[in-house]
């Protein structure tokens, strides 16, 4: 099959760095080109992804100060892929619902994939295209996106391969992600003090994260380890006790929930749309109440780590998410 | 000739207060219409255009505080348009260079036109669209537009015969405009205290004009008059002894001066990109640095005011306007 596949363009494919939507397109791109697909990836010029690259914009729009309107980026880099629909047995787009308007104008059909929302943008101008093939990565999604029809529910997937299992639980929490409010990471502090239990926090470097995490910061119970690699995030995640994610922005299926199951290591999460979905409670970990985080600590212990690394295999290997897109992509063509 | 117009849909087209991008393309509507041509819009669901009106949105976004990313219901919008190419012979985008994505999927040709910049962004997109038809609405857009290919410059055009002319020169100031710092409100308010003549503001109230302007109210020498409607409008201009227009603002074509000069009052202008092509100065108005404002005022009233008029008759009624449109829409297709 001829598959096209889109990206967003904030950065690299696959990102250097942080980057979602990017990682799950070069995961796609790889294993589809593996099992033989012809894969084209309209993505960051400085991307390396398999199959063949078509750009307009030498780098991804993040860091570029040159770049005002990222979302003019985005379409125009929509339109490119747009002109080559006729080389395209489908059209795979990640670009939020921006493919909407270009949709109708070939006669390709396009997947649309919402690694965000759907918003209700989303779902007002996606009632101007009753005949769109739309991609959810959660059930969750499908209470955001009314009565619209959906194509599949494919969760995001990642080489669980990269991600070896360690059976002997750590005895710190692990926090991975963005130091922003909504994200929790305060929460996971003062969760983790109160329980008594260590905690290493990763990411990137913030305003909320000078102003607000690293007074909480002592170096011993409270640690911040930088941001990390692959290697790094391996590491941290493969020896914790568990992961906790407090975050309360809506999430659509967050890679760092799978990473930490496929090293086995269960999942602590404040209870957030599909979080339990993917965390199936008990298996991969619990979701509970905020106040609920301390005496759940004391129970995460308990869980079977060669079940919580099970489940990754099975439900979130990249494996399972291409079997999911090509159910979709041939069932649209 | 079948011709689609494209408006932003920040507001209605005409729009019922501030709106030039909506302005202008209801004036083409109109009189491209009473030329015989065949003209669709796409705007705002609640616009009254000449011709058939297509939209995705019921109303404009500007107010709407259930649309959060307008540049996607713009993008949606020329989707919906580009949907309609085989039933026009041209398509005039008026939103930015946002239908560049679109314009290589349609064999109907697009002439785009620039309400503001060419900003670092077009400049950026339109290169990798050589072959574009870009219409310029002043020359000192071409400064801006480096090397690439001008398919016309069309200056906006207004309704001459709605500002008619006033001969009698009034005794006050007039500035109609956001009150912005950088639309230079203040700076007229000072050089009109300086001059010993007072000023009458025209505009939508805002947070600035609470903060900085109306402080500096009298409601004598420094007045405000709220904001105008077109009768408002011409009264405030007509009467007036000059339009003081002192933004620092990169403008293209500001339709203020055009609707000044129609009524014979001249413009006093700070230099800003396009102001002294349009002002032609002495002939509508002068233009001169900040520090001279003074003393240009006492030569202002000075000035033929039939010749402003007959400069605005001549170069700014929507009639050139349209015959400029056309001349570029006939060599595109």
């Amino acid at each position: 099959m001829r598959i096209g596949l889109v990206s967003t363009m904030c950065t690299a494919v696959p990102p250097p760095r942080a980057g979602s939507v990017e990682l799950v397109v070069g995961l796609l791109a790889a294993e589809l080109t593996r099992r033989g697909h012809d894969v084209t990836v309209f993505a960051a010029g400085d991307s390396e992804p398999a199959g063949r690259l078509v750009s307009v914009l030498e780098t991804g729009y993040q860091g570029n100060e040159t770049i005002w309107d990222w979302q003019l980026a985005e379409f125009v880099q929509l339109g490119r892929a747009y002109e080559h629909a006729d080389e395209l047995d489908v059209i795979s787009s990640h670009v939020y619902c921006y493919a909407l308007p270009f949709s109708r104008l070939v006669r390709t059909p396009t997947v649309h994939t919402f690694h965000i929302g759907p918003t209700p943008d989303f779902v007002r101008f996606c009632r101007l295209y009753p005949e769109g093939k739309y991609l959810l990565i959660s059930e969750f999604q499908r209470t955001l996106f009314a009565d619209l029809p959906v194509a599949g529910v494919v969760p995001n997937g990642i080489e669980t391969s990269a991600f070896p299992f360690t059976e002997q639980p750590g005895e710190y929490l692990a926090y991975i992600g963005a130091f922003h409010p909504n994200k929790g990471p305060l929460e996971a502090i003062r969760a983790a003090r109160e329980a008594g239990v260590p905690i290493r926090l990763a990411g990137p470097d913030s305003e909320y994260f000078q102003q607000v995490i690293a007074p909480e910061l002592d170096g011993s119970d409270v640690e911040f380890v930088g941001e990390v690699d692959h290697a790094g995030k391996v590491e941290l995640l493969g020896n914790a006790l568990a992961l906790i994610f407090s975050s309360t922005w809506l999430e659509a299926c967050p890679l760092v929930l799978l990473e930490s199951m496929a090293c086995g290591t269960p999942v602590l999460a404040t209870v957030n749309g599909p979080v339990p979905e993917i965390v199936d409670p008990p298996v991969g970990g619990l979701c509970v109440d905020d106040a609920e985080l301390v005496p759940a600590l004391e129970r995460i212990a308990g869980l079977d780590r060669r079940a919580v690394r099970a489940l990754a295999v099975e439900r979130f290997d990249v494996s399972r998410m291409v079997d999911g897109y090509l159910r979709v992509f041939e069932a649209a063509t």
